[in-house]
């Protein structure tokens, strides 16, 4: 019997999860849920149906696996406990600050129905989170180093939409070449925010706007901009749409350490995604978390969980003997 | 409570434990076993006893993980079954053929005893198996590539020493650059033995050897050499001793896959080690695995698993709120 995956939103991640079920053999679509008129939403697969969210409590013994396609910043917080009580859940919420208590929230919904949900999936958190952990855990002394990038920054393109004249506008997050070159060597540089990133500005100007001041305004900008060596270019809105559409990111993730009696060894772990399009691979990761999500209900288990809860065997859909002989 | 730590055998992994073991504040080393007479073992710590590998059993309830440090081929098939009905034990088998028969004689031995092993921990088998993993589980559709180098290999620096008029040598297996430079542009190339690897070989001759002859034996030799291009230096002893005693090694893991509607995109995932000394990083691994194995076995759990049976979280001196907060 397949896992039974629903879509709760249907954006740029709904869209990459309903992709990669297709890829996973023991996954079936169930049902795409959404807010808008679901007469209005056309999606890829033939045989499932797009449903109003707030039927979702209908669905309850009709989906093993609920993936949340909404944002962190007013979707999720919301959405995730909710579904939490009703469904197993993944999620990939990403603001950082809040993943304790969005934790406490899903987990307190989760438990109550005895249902699993696992939050917080992704490649960042996700992927460079389980790096970091491993490899802190085996290289006690030793320094952290994160880089995001190439790639676009929502966040970043939108702050700059908002200052006055801009009509539309890409950030690209770029990490500095010879910042990674000097962790890869070893040196364990203390960098500083600048040192780490620049930023290139991809700007559509209103007709008549004063690109002076708006280049002025985007490098000034506190938090966002002040920090960083940021180039701004002004370009045509037929550009941007040609060239600067693409959902490619990716990033790197060190550690850096010491060994031996007087710490003479020094070990570089480094682990780096290179990614064509971010929601296709992140609702990869979602995926292979559903699995486990479903797995561990199964066993009994319920509550909420991160990436750094659950053993890789468990995303796999190989079993352990399979496991053992072909991948370890 | 500190976790009190044994080591089975006092040779390059032996001593790489006893240096982890006080990187890890939560653990202490509580003694040595050694095959040789104990008197002629001079260890680091001041603190711990060398006693004699016979007395094992005595010392069930004063350990608490048993770290074997013993080879693969002949050590290891029969220490870790034995240990593993007394202790809590963490092995780095790495005979890859042999896993499925090793991990079923540990599984017994340890489910009887009620007691936990971790077996095949170190980096390959160990963190290269766990990246390969989790990204297979999350790109379905994609290739698989692993490189080790450049590192000595003992296996064929053993290789060479058989040939006659041989009286030292040393292997090293390097990567080739153009193929991990065609896997990271997403190519996926079909590469055969030759094309992944290169071995390089210096060789310290007998006094008056055929090292023309020395040179056609090493090249020729089946499995070892025969399918890559092997580069032969004859050197001194000395040359040999003062340039080629590390033990630095390293590796390459990559998965490049695709996803979307028309597998249009492609994602590279790449992870890398590059280490000063493989046995302090080695046994770095197999200390964070000792933490696990106490752990899951304190809350009952017994029998044989592999890193892919292991929650990262389960590595960490962090508690989850602690891992959730600052790592995730």
């Amino acid at each position: 019997m397949s896992i039974r995956i629903g879509i709760n939103g249907y954006g740029n991640l709904g869209r990459g999860v309903e992709l990669a079920v297709r890829e996973n053999s023991d996954m079936e679509l169930a049902a795409v849920f959404t807010r808008r008129d679901p007469s209005s939403v056309k999606i890829l697969s033939q045989d499932a149906p797009v449903v109003r969210a707030d039927e979702l409590e209908e669905w309850k013994d009709r989906i093993d696996v609920m993936i949340l396609c909404g944002g962190s910043a007013k979707d999720l917080p919301e959405q995730t406990p909710k579904c939490a009580g009703l469904f197993n859940c993944i999620d990939s919420f990403d603001t950082h600050a809040r993943i304790p208590e969005h934790f406490s929230n899903v987990d307190a919904a989760a438990r109550k129905a005895g249902k699993l949900s696992i939050i917080s999936v992704g490649w960042d958190p996700g992927m460079f989170s389980l790096i970091r952990a491993y490899a802190n855990a085996i290289l006690p002394d030793g320094k952290d180093y994160t880089f995001w990038g190439k790639g676009v920054s929502q966040g970043h393109s939108d702050a700059i939409r908002r200052v006055n004249g801009v009509k539309n506008a890409k950030q690209y997050t770029i990490p500095v070449e010879s910042a990674l070159e000097s962790v890869r060597r070893g040196e364990q540089p203390e960098l500083s925010t600048r040192q780490k990133h620049t930023r290139e500005c991809f700007v559509v100007p209103e007709e008549g706007a004063d690109l002076a001041q708006i280049e002025k305004e985007i490098k000034e900008m506190p938090n966002y901009f002040s920090d960083y060596d940021t180039t701004v270019h002004f370009i045509s809105e037929e550009e941007l749409q040609e060239k600067h559409a693409g959902l490619a990111h990716g990033g790197f993730v060190f550690r850096s350490g010491h060994t031996g009696e007087n710490r003479e060894h020094n070990h570089i772990l480094e682990f780096s995604l290179k990614l064509d399009s971010n929601p296709e691979f992140t609702t990869s990761v979602l995926c292979a978390y559903a699995r486990a999500a479903y797995r561990l209900n199964q066993e009994g288990a319920s509550g909420a969980r991160t990436v750094l809860d659950i053993a890789p065997a468990c995303l796999s859909p190989m079993s352990p003997e399979e496991l053992r002989a072909h991948l370890l």
